[in-house]
């Protein structure tokens, strides 16, 4: 049990994995099975993104894990993912988190290849210990540069023969093509308004997104780039959260504003804005540390995203789609999502690069881009390719979309596990023509 | 008083201005003195759109009055325009809401001609009724349709030197340009997820939103048109508000939805998503028929929409940017806004057309394109030309703003009223950097 938490009836466990023979590796997790019938329900992991940041932190604290952190105490999510499967959130690479490395060198050799294998061993040996999910159905999924984790990491579990039982992933507002990923920025910030047209132009003829980003990386920005970065920055101003641009910020803390997140829609759906910041206090209680037997080493504190890792950063350019197209390519079931409001990755081409992906492997539409539903309303747009490839947005949600549309994400989690598409349960009533604008 | 009000300290006046000489057309107004300190309070006309959509149904009832029906009462709104100025509401033209002819012939020929000599002479007459108004700094304000209404009626008060005091206009969402804002719309719901990139690709190449529209108004729909039109009504469903493409709608009554609206992106102001259906059934009470001195001639009930008027919609089609420059070369302020989740009249190419406009007329940007705040968030971006022409959006709202975002409306009138830019409170803060994404 954890401090301060409500009275639940299923299991948590969390700890260490060892990554490496030598024992100077270590990779933290929280497992939270699911609320009822665990046994009869599917293994899910969960990736943040990053690269570097927490998986525990953000994904179960913050977005879909059982509670939510509130001053002293811990909140039951209603729309938490453990209602359908069993959840397993994995602090990875090694600096991320409660994760670490005896070896301060591990810190500067993170790579996309490494956190592969590592995430791999990890799996293999968390089996070893929890023998009765090996032969489990089993779902890898996660957000952001997820898109570099979850298809590398797929591709080895199906290369392996390790019997480990992969019958999907689901990935939200992925990075998957660098120049395509970031360069829909530009457009998306003009379409709604956070940029001036001078601006759009600019970047359209002066120095786009990627070439700032990629420039950024190597920490050799132009004064050309940097002038339309600065531009742009002051446009949107530092009081918008790029991550769900209509959510108002955590007035408390403006400068950690990316993730701190507000937005209510759905009345009966209350969202604390502030609630990264209060993940972030209570996981660096010493109690709750000694609660989830999580150690800090090397840092003073937990961090959402880790101050220690070095992570090569010329690996958020390696293109993932051949990747994609050969894990659908073996049968396993692949669903990309975006969450609408987000500037970062946004929908606009990760759709088409989701088109592109079908054409390129022959996938016909089976299902035609249209609304899906939760509880009456629209839930965000849909199209499936193949009946295996499925693309879908969710209205009104951030890049972590299951914090700011929990119950609509909750129901494209249940959908992606049942392996049907999205709910479209007004499709009888949607032939009634155009609707003509009365203004 | 209104039947089921609850007590206030200031007047209200309903009634009839014959508009003709004949005493045949009789234009119905709703004036609403401000809360306090009426005598030192401008005096502001409001027109909603359509054309041939109510200004007290919409505009009072639903957006910024001082009351909103709900079930048998009215309920006080917080952010009631008459906080500041003297709120005249105005039905019109003849056909629309209360207003009437007794000669059936008016309601064929309704034009925007007509419709401006109307407003004109209701004015005139309305100041000889209420003579204390007579030289009161005046401000011409609404939405979309309004476009066409509002630089009409100022040029016509501006030729008169009927001593009108006209220091201000503003509209909000407007149609301006027929072609360039109806145009926006594909991209629009193509940038928002709401249509699919095949989609998008048939407004480009085969049929665009403006001939559909150009076409739907003279009943003259070609195949290929009605093809697209209804591939993209069918994506993007019958139960999604156009005129705010992220809030539910109101499910008592889907084929109303385009009026109804519901979001609440600042906890303590709550929308009421069925008050358009509340004001239609409050409206159509015998006791509040008798109490506004209303009458309903020619029509059974009052809608918000006329059923009765048949408008020139040929008049759509003419150009209002030229009247516009005509205004601000007389030295009067004008203020164009943009509610952001409206796909009907979207943000991005009335942005495009007040640019234009500055550049016509030479006008300088005086104010840089960036964040406005209110209440220490981000209510919008604006940008001001010249100290004279204001563009702003407003963050999260409708079509019809100061329903969705009443709170960030009320700061916006108060801004066109004083005269001064919108409020850029955290601009000292603004200056710190490119915000690079971690994710």
């Amino acid at each position: 049990n954890l401090p301060g938490q409500p009275p639940v009836n299923f299991k948590q466990f969390s700890g260490y994995i060892p990554v490496d023979d030598a024992q100077q590796r270590f990779l933290f997790y929280y497992f939270v099975e699911a609320e009822s019938d665990s046994s009869s329900k599917p293994l899910v992991l969960w990736f943040n993104g990053g690269p570097g940041c927490s998986s525990v932190g953000e994904g179960a604290f913050v977005e879909h894990g059982p509670f939510k952190p509130k001053g002293d105490v811990l909140i039951k999510n209603d729309y938490s993912w453990n209602k359908v499967a069993n959840m397993l959130y994995l602090e990875t690479p090694i600096g991320v988190g409660f994760s670490y490395s005896l070896d301060m060198s591990s810190y500067t050799s993170a790579n996309d290849d490494l956190t592969a294998r590592d995430n791999f061993v990890f799996l293999q040996k968390w089996f070893e210990k929890y023998p009765e999910y090996k032969n489990r159905d089993f779902y890898i999924t996660g957000e952001s540069y997820g898109g570099h984790y979850i298809p590398q990491l797929a591709t080895l579990i199906l290369k392996s023969k390790s019997g480990i039982n992969l019958k999907g992933i689901a990935i939200g507002n992925p990075l998957l093509e660098f120049d395509n990923d970031f360069n829909a920025r530009g457009q998306y910030l003009w379409s709604h308004g956070l940029i001036s047209d001078d601006t759009y132009d600019l970047f359209n003829k002066v120095c786009n997104y990627s070439t700032i980003r990629r420039q950024d990386n190597f920490e050799a920005i132009t004064p050309k780039c940097a002038d339309v970065a600065v531009q742009a920055s002051k446009e949107i101003s530092a009081f918008i959260n790029s991550y769900d641009i209509t959510l108002d910020v955590c007035l408390s803390t403006v400068f950690s504003q990316s993730q701190v997140l507000d937005r209510n829609p759905n009345p009966e759906v209350k969202v604390d804005v502030c609630v990264e910041e209060e993940t972030a206090k209570y996981l660096n209680r010493k109690d709750v540390q000694a609660a989830l037997k999580a150690r800090l080493v090397n840092v003073n504190e937990w961090t959402p995203c880790s101050s220690i890792l070095q992570y090569q950063l010329a690996d958020m350019e390696q293109p993932m789609t051949p990747v994609l197209a050969s894990v659908i390519k073996s049968g396993i079931r692949v669903f990309i999502y975006s969450g609408d409001q987000d500037s970062v990755i946004p929908l606009t081409n990760t759709r088409l690069l989701v088109n592109g992906l079908a054409k390129q492997l022959g996938l016909a539409t089976t299902l035609p881009y249209g609304a899906w539903f939760t509880h009456k309303q629209v839930a965000g747009w849909t199209q499936v390719y193949g009946d295996v490839l499925h693309f879908a947005t969710i209205r009104g949600a951030s890049h972590e979309a299951p914090y700011t549309q929990p119950r609509r994400s909750l129901t494209l989690f249940k959908a992606f596990l049942s392996g049907k598409p999205l709910p479209r349960i007004h499709e009888e009533d949607q032939n009634t023509g155009i609707v003509i604008p009365i203004f």
